[in-house]
């Protein structure tokens, strides 16, 4: 397995200071926000300008822009839902660090945005879910199955797929996380990537708590053979666990000095 | 599966303090041990006295009693290399809190360890080893089946044998970290109790990355289904990974205080 890939989730409408920066088109705190997680160790930044129903096509084009131009071509993962505003993003993408990501399609409503992916020679984040939580691993891999049959008929490779078992959140799901952690294993057993929004599992924990709960079930979700995650790359105890997974699991050298790496 | 066993590795003879104490059968630095141990949370605690070969028994009846006489019964982990030492304890341990556990026995020339413990209602810690470090994990269940078949011919229950895979160092093994850890997943896949001193894997390691990796590796092998591991309990951070990869597991219960308890 190669190096686990960090999605970092920072750029995102849902913070005051991005969602203003996104509607005053104001490249400074975007940037910013980049920067320091290229520096945590992202590999590829999500660019989340949510529905953007109005100018979601220019804003996207103007944020994929701004983000390559400045930071040597990063790859991007593409985040809304208006289809529109993902192609517009793609038209002025340059693949030369890495496809872009569309985040993200399901087996219900949003199976389009794997057509959306084939077209356009990007990965596509499929989530193995159709309406709300899957009841068990069968039926998350029924999706699963779904949505990789659709897109190998449309010509897509299967690695392409990044399958997202869904994260659960452990305040009112607790006696689902094993279930998911198998799941994982399940599509590493296939060869499969994955990916997946893993902070879920501490949402509406106390702040304290969260580095710490996230870094436990990164380090699970990795020795399962989750290859990728959506996540806070300046959060430094979970990107040590990261960093730490990756050795156990022999995915990057050990050096005494991996941590700074 | 039950809440994940500690046992605190802090009162062994290789600690200055420790030996100097043990040398002159004074309690308060082993009384002082102790109390952090399980103040941090440990459940078990070893006592190691080295060979002892002096004045073993003595000695380890004294420990035996000042542990059990000012902690509440304390269960303790017997670990010597000196089998009388470890009968004279027994012949004083009182068993409310827990059977003691004898480590360690092993495939090889330790194999006697376990008639030990089945001629005294012990359990014991049987390392799936006979010389030097296994070849693969096939070469580890056939060692656990010897001892099995040879504590179970001695009447003990098979819970009472608490398998350990043999954790590895990263430095000079990091490619076989990952099949220690699907050792223990058979092992659970059996139904076994497992065990084992984990902080072997960041021996050699720089003492700031030492909580580090081993946080993420008990992390990893508690979701494979390690029951327990000799660990220091005042390693804040590990402790922080158990109780939460506990709760992850749905072996104790989430409420927001979990890290206090």
């Amino acid at each position: 397995m190669g190096k686990f890939t960090i999605i970092g989730e920072r750029i995102h409408c849902i913070s005051p200071v991005i969602r203003a920066a996104m509607e005053a088109m104001d490249p400074a705190p975007i940037l910013k926000r980049a920067k320091e997680q290229l520096d945590a160790g992202a590999v590829y930044l999500d660019v989340n300008i949510g529905p953007a129903e109005k100018n979601g096509s220019e804003l996207m084009k103007w944020a994929v822009k701004l983000l390559q131009d400045n930071c040597d071509n990063v790859p991007l993962c593409l985040d809304t839902s208006n289809k529109k505003a993902i192609e517009a993003g793609i038209s002025v993408y340059n693949n030369a660090k890495g496809k872009p990501i569309i985040n993200s399609a399901d087996a219900g409503d949003r199976l389009s945005n794997i057509d959306l992916a084939a077209a356009n020679g990007a990965i596509c984040i499929a989530l193995c879910a159709k309406q709300g939580v899957p009841s068990d691993n069968d039926e998350r891999m029924a999706y699963c199955q779904e949505m990789l049959e659709h897109g190998m008929e449309l010509g897509m490779e299967a690695e392409d797929l990044w399958f997202d078992p869904l994260f659960l959140v452990i305040k009112g799901m607790q006696d689902k996380q094993a279930q998911v952690l198998d799941f994982i294993r399940q599509l590493r057993d296939m060869g499969f990537n994955s990916t997946g929004g893993l902070s879920n599992v501490s949402n509406m924990m106390p702040k304290l708590i969260r580095p710490i709960m996230d870094s436990t079930m990164v380090a699970m979700a990795i020795n399962n053979g989750l290859t990728s995650a959506i996540v806070n790359p300046c959060d430094r105890r979970l990107m040590e666990t990261i960093k730490s997974a990756d050795i156990i699991m022999n995915n990057s050298l050990y050096a005494d000095s991996y941590l700074e790496i």
